[in-house]
This record gives C-alpha cells, sequence and structure tokens, in this order.
C-alpha cells in the first residue's frame, strides 16, 4: 500500500521529467528562435518542481511505510530497488545546499554565452573567468556531495555512479598501452582510399538510408522517429516515445548513417526497457533528474557504440549494405567496391577534434579531458594553465599541434554549462560495447552468423536480455558481471581494435 | 515584495502550463502513436501540479501579502488585476471537490472512446451512456462552481466568463430575426460557380500560399511556425512560440488558406500580447489552467474570424491576392477572374457539418448545440431525446434532414470529453469581430484604404492597441467598452451578413 504510494508520486516525478525533456527535444528540432528565453524558464521550472516532489515530505512519508513493505523481500527484487533508489537519490539532493544549486545553474547559463564568444573569437581567456566560477562551485559542489577518495569521483556520480578517479587512472594506462603501438604503427601505412565519401549525396536519399538501417537494427518507428539536427542526440519520454536525430552532410555521407546508427543504439536501450517499469524508479534517474531508463551514461554509450562500431562498421555489414547506399546513389558509388567503403569509414588517424575522431584514437581526446578534469577540482590545474595543458596533451596522445583554442581546449560545450565529469562515459561505454560484443558472440555463436546474414534480431534480443529490459534495476557493474562474468575490462575492448585495424592496414602485432 | 512573491509562484504555474502545450502541440503533431498512452499520464501530471501549485498554501500567503501591495491601486491597474485573477481562481478551484474533479476527468477518458466507436457506427446510443454520466458529473460541477440564475451559466464561466444562458437567449433570437430572411432568400437565388475550388492543388503550392499569407498578415515566424493537422488549431508558449497548422486537400484549395487564415488570427492574440505580462496571470488563464493571453475564448475566436472572414473572405483581400495564388497554379486557374474566386469561397447554403458550414449559417448550428446543452444542464431535455431534438432543430434552422448520427448529434468532439459550456463563444467571436471591424473602419478610414492595398499593418495595430496587447487584464466587455463604446452587440454584425450577402445574391433587403 505503501509502496504504491511511493510509486504514485514517483511516477509524477517521472511525468514531469518527461515532459522536461519533450521540452528539450522540441527546443532543439522544431522551436521557432524567438521561443529561447522562456523555454530555459519552463525547463528550469520543471526540473525543480521535479525535485522538490522527490524531496517533499509527503515522499518521505510514502518512502518510510515502502520500506516496511519491501523488508522481505530479496535485495535485488525491481520492488527493493526502487525504494533504494528513491532513498539514495532524497539522500543526494539533500546533501546539496539550494543556494550553491541555484548558482550552479546561474553559472551554467552564463557560461555557456561567454564559452561560444570565447570560441567564435578562439580565445580562451574570454571564457576563463567563467571557467573558474565554474570549477569553484564544482569543487563545492564535489565536498556537499561527498566522496572517499578524490573530489572528482564525487562529480562522476551523477554520471556514472560507483566510478573513481583512481580507478580510471588503472585504465586508462592500460588502454594506453594496448592502443598507442597501433596508432604509432598507422601513422607508417598507407591510408586506404576515401575520396568517394566526399562526393554530392543529395539530403533525401541519406535520410532514407539512415532510416531504413535505422528500422533494420530494431529501431520501432511506432515508438520513435528520426528527425535532423545539427548535433545528434537521443532523447526519449518512456519507452514508449524514443526519438532519435541525426546530422546531414550532401557532401560527405557517412556523418548521417553513423549518426543515425549511433543514436539508434541509445533508442534500442530506451525501447528494451521492461514495460513493467514505465514511470517507475526503474526508468527515471531521481540523481540526475533525467527519465532515463539506461543505468548510466557509460552504460548507455555501450549500446550507441555498439551498434555504431562493431555492428555498423563491420565488414559484414557493409558487404550486405553497401548494394542499398549504391543503389541510392548509382552514379556517385559506380567505381567503388564494399571493401573499399568498408575500409574507408574505418580510416584512422589522429585529428584535432574529438567528434570527429575515429574508433582508434577516440579514447585518447577522452583520457586528456578528463585528465584535465580532475586536475582542475583537485587543484593541482589552475584555470589560466589549461590551454597550455590541453596542447602539451594533444601533442603527448596524439602528436597533433592544435592551431587555435577553438579547435582545441574550446572546442566542447560541456564545461560552460558546468557540467563536469561526465567525459569518462564515452571511453567506459566503448569498453562496455567490447565487452558486450565478445560475450554475445562466445555465448552464442549463432549470433554471428545471423550478423552476417544482416539479420540483427539475435544480437538484439540477446542485447535486450542482458541489458536494456533491466532498467536501472542493476548497476553499472552488476549488469557487466551478470552478463560476462566481468566488471568493467579493457581486454576485449584491445582484442577487437588490434585485431580490426592490424587487419585494415596489415600490421605486425 | 509579496507580489513579487506572488509573480515568482503564478510564474510557475504559467511554466507548467505552457509545458503542457507543449506537451499537446507535440502530441498533435510529433508523436508517434506509441506515445499516447503516457503523454496522457504527462499530462494529467502538469495540470495537477499547476492546480496544486495555486491552490497552494505558499500561494495564499503570497496572495495575502500581495493583496496589501495592490490596496492603493486602481481596481484596473495590471498589478490589481493579476492579485485579483489568483484571488479568484483559488476561489474557483476550492469550491470544486477533488472527487468530483477526479471523477469529471475519468469520464472524459471514457466518453471520448466510446463517441469515437458510435460515431463510427452512426450509432448515438452506444455514446448515450457515457453522455448521461458527464451531464449528471457537469450538473455536480455547477452546482459545486455556483450560479445566480442558470446552471449552464456556471459552465460556461470557465470559457467566456460572465455570459448567461438568458443573454444568449436574447442575442440568439436578435441573430435568427436578422439572418433567416438572408438563409431563406439565398436559397432561391443561383449559386456562384465554384467548380474551380476542387481542381487538383497539389500540397507545396497550398502550403506555400498559406504560409505567405499568415506572414503578410503579421504572424511573426520567428516566434512561431505553421504545420499540417487533421484538425487546424492554434496553440502558444507564452508570447514567444505561437504555433498555428491547418489541414490540405488536394483537391479543395480554400480549406488550407482559411485555415491558416483563421489560426493566424488566433496567433496574432498571442504573438500581440504585451511583452511585460509574460508569465504572468494576465496571460494565464488560471481557471481554465491553460496558459493564453486572450480574456476568453470568445474574444480569442473574435481576432481568428476577424482576419479569416472580415479579411480573407473580403472582396478586396482577393483583388490583390488572388494573382498570387493564379501564380503557384496558372493553369488550374487560367478560366477564374478575382471576383469570381471571392464569389465562390463565399458561398452560402445550408448543411449539415458545422465545421464546414458558411459564414451566414456557421451561427445556426452554435444556437442549436448551445440550446440542447443548456437543457440537458437544466434537466429539460433527456439524452436520450437528444438525436431527436438535433434533428428537429437542424430542420427548423436550416430546413436540413439529418441523415444519420455520425453527421448529425455525434460530429463534434467537445461533449466526449465533458466539455460543456463552450459552444456560445464560437458565436460570440463572430459578433465582436463585426464589432471590432466596424468601429476600426469607422474610426481610422486610413485602415480600409491600407486594405484594399494589401497592407495589413494598421487594422493590426488597431487590434493590438485594442486588443491583443492587454492580454487578460480586461474582461470581454469591458475591453469591447474600450474600444467600441459597447458591451457585446449583435448590430454590427448582422450589418456586415446583410450587406455582403445581399450584394452577392443580388437580395432586396
Amino acid at each position: 500500500m505503501s509502496l504504491s504510494n511511493l510509486l504514485t508520486l514517483s511516477g509524477q516525478v517521472n511525468d514531469l521529467l518527461n515532459a522536461s525533456s519533450v521540452l528539450s527535444w522540441d527546443a532543439r528540432t522544431m522551436m521557432p528562435k524567438g521561443g529561447s528565453e522562456t523555454r530555459s524558464k519552463q525547463l528550469a521550472t520543471l526540473t525543480v518542481a521535479a525535485r522538490d516532489l522527490l524531496c517533499s515530505d509527503q515522499m518521505k512519508r510514502a518512502l518510510e511505510g515502502a520500506e516496511k513493505d519491501v523488508a522481505g523481500l530479496d535485495d535485488t527484487a525491481p520492488e527493493a530497488r526502487m525504494v533504494a533508489q528513491v532513498r539514495e537519490a532524497i539522500a543526494y539532493h539533500e546533501r546539496i545546499p539550494a543556494e550553491l544549486l541555484r548558482r550552479k545553474t546561474e553559472l551554467g547559463g552564463i557560461g555557456h554565452d561567454k564559452w561560444a564568444e570565447a570560441r567564435e573569437k578562439a580565445d580562451f581567456s574570454l571564457f576563463a573567468p567563467a571557467l573558474k566560477d565554474i570549477v569553484d562551485v564544482s569543487r563545492e559542489m564535489a565536498e556537499a556531495i561527498g566522496y572517499e577518495d578524490h573530489p572528482y569521483d564525487a562529480l562522476m556520480y551523477r554520471f556514472e555512479p560507483g566510478t573513481t578517479t583512481a580507478e580510471l587512472k588503472t585504465l586508462f594506462a592500460r588502454l594506453r598501452e594496448g592502443m598507442l603501438p597501433l596508432v604509432q604503427q598507422i601513422a607508417q601505412k598507407e591510408q586506404p582510399r576515401s575520396d568517394f565519401l566526399y562526393r554530392e549525396y543529395p539530403v533525401e536519399g541519406q535520410m532514407a538510408f539512415a532510416l531504413k538501417m535505422a528500422a533494420k537494427l530494431g529501431y520501432d518507428l511506432d515508438r520513435g522517429r528520426l528527425d535532423t539536427t545539427v548535433h545528434p542526440f537521443e532523447i526519449s519520454f518512456t519507452r514508449n516515445d524514443v526519438r532519435i536525430t541525426t546530422r546531414v552532410n550532401p557532401k560527405y555521407m557517412p556523418m548521417s548513417l553513423f549518426g543515425a546508427l549511433h543514436e539508434t543504439g541509445h533508442a534500442l536501450y530506451e525501447q528494451g526497457a521492461d514495460p513493467a517499469y514505465v514511470r517507475t524508479p526503474l526508468a527515471t534517474d531521481l540523481v540526475g533528474l533525467y527519465a532515463v531508463s539506461g543505468v548510466s551514461f557509460g552504460a548507455h554509450e555501450s549500446q550507441s557504440r555498439l551498434w555504431e562500431n562493431h555492428v555498423g562498421r563491420s565488414r559484414a555489414f557493409w558487404q550486405n549494405h553497401f548494394a542499398d547506399i549504391q543503389a541510392a546513389y548509382p552514379e556517385t558509388l559506380a567505381d567503388v567496391t564494399s571493401e573499399e567503403f568498408y575500409r574507408a569509414v574505418n580510416r584512422s588517424r589522429p585529428s584535432l577534434i574529438r567528434v570527429e575522431s575515429d574508433e582508434l584514437t577516440y579514447d585518447f581526446h577522452i583520457m586528456l579531458r578528463v585528465e584535465l578534469e580532475s586536475r582542475m577540482i583537485e587543484g593541482s590545474l589552475s584555470v589560466d594553465d589549461l590551454p597550455e595543458a590541453w596542447n602539451a596533451g594533444m601533442k603527448s596522445y596524439l602528436g597533433v599541434d592544435v592551431p587555435d583554442d577553438a579547435q582545441g581546449v574550446l572546442q566542447d560545450v560541456h564545461w560552460s554549462s558546468g557540467q563536469i565529469g561526465t567525459f569518462c562515459n564515452y571511453t567506459i561505454g566503448n569498453i562496455m560495447a567490447a565487452q558486450l560484443f565478445e560475450r554475445a558472440m562466445q555465448e552464442q555463436p549463432a549470433i554471428g552468423t545471423a550478423l552476417e546474414g544482416a539479420d540483427y534480431a539475435p544480437l538484439r534480443d540477446w542485447l535486450t536480455d542482458k541489458v536494456t529490459r533491466h532498467g536501472r534495476r542493476y548497476g553499472r557493474d552488476e549488469l557487466l558481471v551478470n552478463a560476462t562474468g566481468r566488471t568493467l575490462d579493457p581486454e576485449p575492448y584491445l582484442r577487437h581494435l588490434t585485431s580490426k585495424f592490424s587487419e585494415i592496414y596489415g600490421l605486425a602485432v
């Protein structure tokens, strides 16, 4: 009875957060420009209303009763986990003083404008004062939230609960050890042909192909839709309405497709959640105040990277689907083979910009950001010294010279809005993707056979069973142990990269 | 200080209601079909959250303080009106027991499904039980809300505050007296040529023309957008984001244009509200829990009907713009003159369906509905006798025989969702439109000259000054007296109809 009260109230929190997501989607896809100022106020009110309801006296009374209701249950029972997540989220939010939260929100608004101006003028000094305030307030947040070892751990909690700075240090060292030799060897090799990727690809054909492939992977269009935006994203309003976007460049074909496949992976996570969890805490990030079924940002990224890279950038995929894209652009692709296409979309070379980087060099961009963030938060790197540290890092990791701040330290939007602690998700996602994919192939060889035949259902079913249907019931590592027998493990990822790039570039490993 | 507290809280109510409007717009334009069930829950939560915040203890404390702040002000000062509207809305909502509200909401959900089935099968008896419950609960609502003279007055309050059943009776009698002779005479006359309206009009050209005309009348696309839907509508999320839709029939050209002009009129009301009133009670219907600047549904309809009929169906409009539509469809319209087009879009003849009826016969559909609704609410007409009363009314007012319930008593969606008391708005809108338009032309003859030259700014400026900028500051009749020196007055409307249709059909009047 009290559990049902708790679920009624947490369902309302979920409704408010989903409403907020609808308003965000609309703002990024449909809203006329005049609407932005009042839209920000509407979004702020929805988040505050959700937080206030979560931390309200009636919620606490319902929680007290629900704790008794689930006292006899196994700790991993869905009901027990729902109750535990409400309890933990209330505790989390109550540790953050309202005044501090207000200050952080305000700084985020200011920071974005300063960052945009600084980036446009490629002048970090214009953003530095705002970033100093953001770092200061983030350090205060870390102290309020609390941590055992490193203040940066407290900031990562909202995105990747349980991950520590120490753990990332070890993980990143192992990745560098495995990946640097590949990057260095590839630098000595000839690049595959890729001229044909930059020909004329009219937008309609690209979008039709992207939508067709998304549906083919299993994206349910009765519960979704695809639009175009400047930056691709996935967002959901319960599992019943999960939307994706991609971007289209009429002179560079892969962008629209891989954007769509990446977001399709995210969408399959949300669409694949257990229908019984709809509107419950197992479909709501009550700590992050975001209506999502994925259990961490890294876990979410594992699904997008798995479908984008392990499926979409595989040789089998292009053996099966190159004919489709060739049929859409017969003259443009008359002189290209599926094998050439496969190699072209897997070229690897160090580059300046994270979002344009390839599967092998991507994680170096992440390692650099995580290092710099954690040093700023611990106080061993000042904001003024940040550009120099950035440029030195790019040189040391990727051998790249950064020509200006716009193409360097100012390239990402994250810090400008006060978002610190989320970059690790990308690399954790890459690692998890490989770990899950390798396990699926070992456990059910039929999955691999099906992929060779362009049948994506067996892989999707395996992922639904092991990952997506559980929503937020299991923590990320719990989920990984259940699925693969191990917590986060970089070895399958290194095996994947080594085998793939050795073969493409003819490396000696 | 307390006024500012009140405005902070009422601003949040406005945000929640605007969020609800975004979710409604999305549900009607963009949402995949799978999203409907959870979307309903999200909408319900937003409305309840807005109502709860409005009636909360903190709002009442803020109200108490604000009452003192505005005690010295003139009763019509914006701040005094803001405070008064919060006070009245709280009183209104507190008169309605939560249990009754819940029952009404539930019945609305059930009623819609029953109605849809009944309409599909053209069998009123399938809807009758649900409608009986809806009428019963509406009568209970009327008793809870309270009234002086007639229970139907209590139901109209939410849509058209202050309007009474007695007042409508007098008004409708005068309208019939003036309009019936026109309808009867036209029945004896030859109809103008209209064959060319039903030719092939590809959709793109229609939408481009509709959008061009909307912008020409003054619809600001930086704060708006036009989409297509099954039923045209306008909805706003503050004056900064006001969206319209229209419907397109590739074989009947006027539908898309007049839909767009009608909704443009609504949009100009919202876009024209005083920027200082954004998020305040003067831009929020706190009684109806709807974020809107228009002061009543009738006042809103006055703007849509004014731009649709007095401008869009005027001879000057077609003298100016027929060339545009002819340029879009040169072969289709090669054998047509602007005068023929003007006459064709003004044909009048009795018909079965309200939403397809013409300017002259439209109000008879409304009078019938208001009569039947008010009789059901007062208890002098039973639901079982409704179809017979409907058919008799159609025969007596318009000489039309109703072939089945789908084309008769089941044609409108309103009752199915429990919406009773709103039909009068359409006729009040028609009356107000004529009253305002006549006054504008008398007061500033330059407005008429400008219209002859396709310059819509002077008329729009006059309406902004007299109507739209005030938002909800003045009541409907107060607004009318300020603008025209009179409360609601049917004579300008009758003069307009008489003069227009006499001229088109060559009637002796």
